[in-house]
């Protein structure tokens, strides 16, 4: 077989990549209400789903950024509900604070539990997370169960996260369960409507821990 | 710590959320250029993004249904650009016929070659690929880098994929990239525009092997 080693399909170097996708997001967008902490949040889940309706339907809790660069820095934990967003986040800076990206879903105490109780097993692992540490990250980008779960939990003063990045994706609860995110006075950030989902919720992570590391 | 075991925040069954889901889908999707044998891939996707903008841009190679579903019956590999895609894909159907799901985007010697000769991870990921075995499908989620050299070696001879899923996402050569995919005559399934990434691959990998299943 035949491979051209000399082969170079690409003008542009990553960087190159992103600088201008950055900058061609900038010149898109148009109005928006994003502060200007917020903008940069927004600009990579637009980068990463090249879809600008999904950015501009984002919402966020007044202290989010700020919250999150802080848990960040505090080293605390990342939880996902699925694990493509667990692969999707990029570790090599999170590690520089000891910040560890935790997934249960596949856990075999919560498959186990989840059958016992008649329960997703979303919601068993949300469950797992809350009950081994306080604070954290908890990135949903898929189970509107596990998003609404965390919700009961913190209303009931159970779960004290430092920041709900809610964002999971579909046409049956998911809208629902990101308006019931909105209404928590806690660090959030959500988006309106259907769209949602792990690439989103993976760009919104990798942001924060670019946030964390240039500051 | 208080947990409500009996709490069941969803009404509804995740078997009764896919058909409701469907159904939705059908009922808002309006007028679409697809066969009834695309169909369910371009339902599948839109379900995984909530995006009919996106499914509503794809395009099929006229053979691609009936390819895709042939090479799971025949136990072919599976190439995947990131972890993101190969996590994401339901293994149990796939398991039955015999198909691996396979992504050398982190393998060390893929990483050492990219380094040698100053090329990207995905492009020598995909060299990797073509020479361990002909056939296979390939499901491009993320890298236009990866795209254009599975064109560059299908054209010249040295590729013989069953079927090229290529949906990569972003600003920069992702929509250039499908572009050139579309002119191909070999079995195809991509999109016109920047949209695409890993969680609509996924999906259409995971309609495959349900389309295959079922027959």
């Amino acid at each position: 077989m035949d491979f051209h080693t000399d082969f170079k399909p690409m003008t542009v170097q990553p960087q190159e990549i992103e600088r201008t996708s950055l900058a061609t997001i900038t010149a898109e967008i148009g109005d928006h209400p994003f502060t200007e902490e917020q903008y940069p949040i927004v600009q990579r889940v637009i980068y990463a789903t090249a879809d600008f309706e999904l950015g501009k339907s984002m919402v966020f809790h007044k202290d989010a950024i700020q919250a999150g660069i802080q848990a960040i820095k505090n080293g605390e934990k990342i939880v996902t509900d699925v694990k493509m967003i667990h692969v999707g986040i990029s570790k090599q800076r999170l590690d520089k604070y000891g910040c560890k990206v935790k997934v249960h879903i596949s856990d075999p105490d919560v498959i186990e539990e989840a059958k016992r109780l008649n329960l997703t097993r979303a919601i068993v692992s949300i469950r797992k997370s809350v009950r081994e540490s306080e604070g954290g990250i908890y990135a949903i980008g898929n189970a509107p169960t596990a998003l609404l779960e965390l919700i009961r939990l913190v209303k009931e003063g159970v779960a004290k996260p430092s920041l709900i990045i809610g964002m999971p994706v579909g046409f049956v609860s998911a809208a629902e369960s990101k308006e019931e995110l909105a209404k928590l006075d806690i660090p959030f950030i959500t988006n309106i409507g259907r769209k949602g989902g792990s690439t989103a919720v993976v760009a919104a992570v990798n942001a924060f821990s670019l946030l964390a590391y240039s500051k």
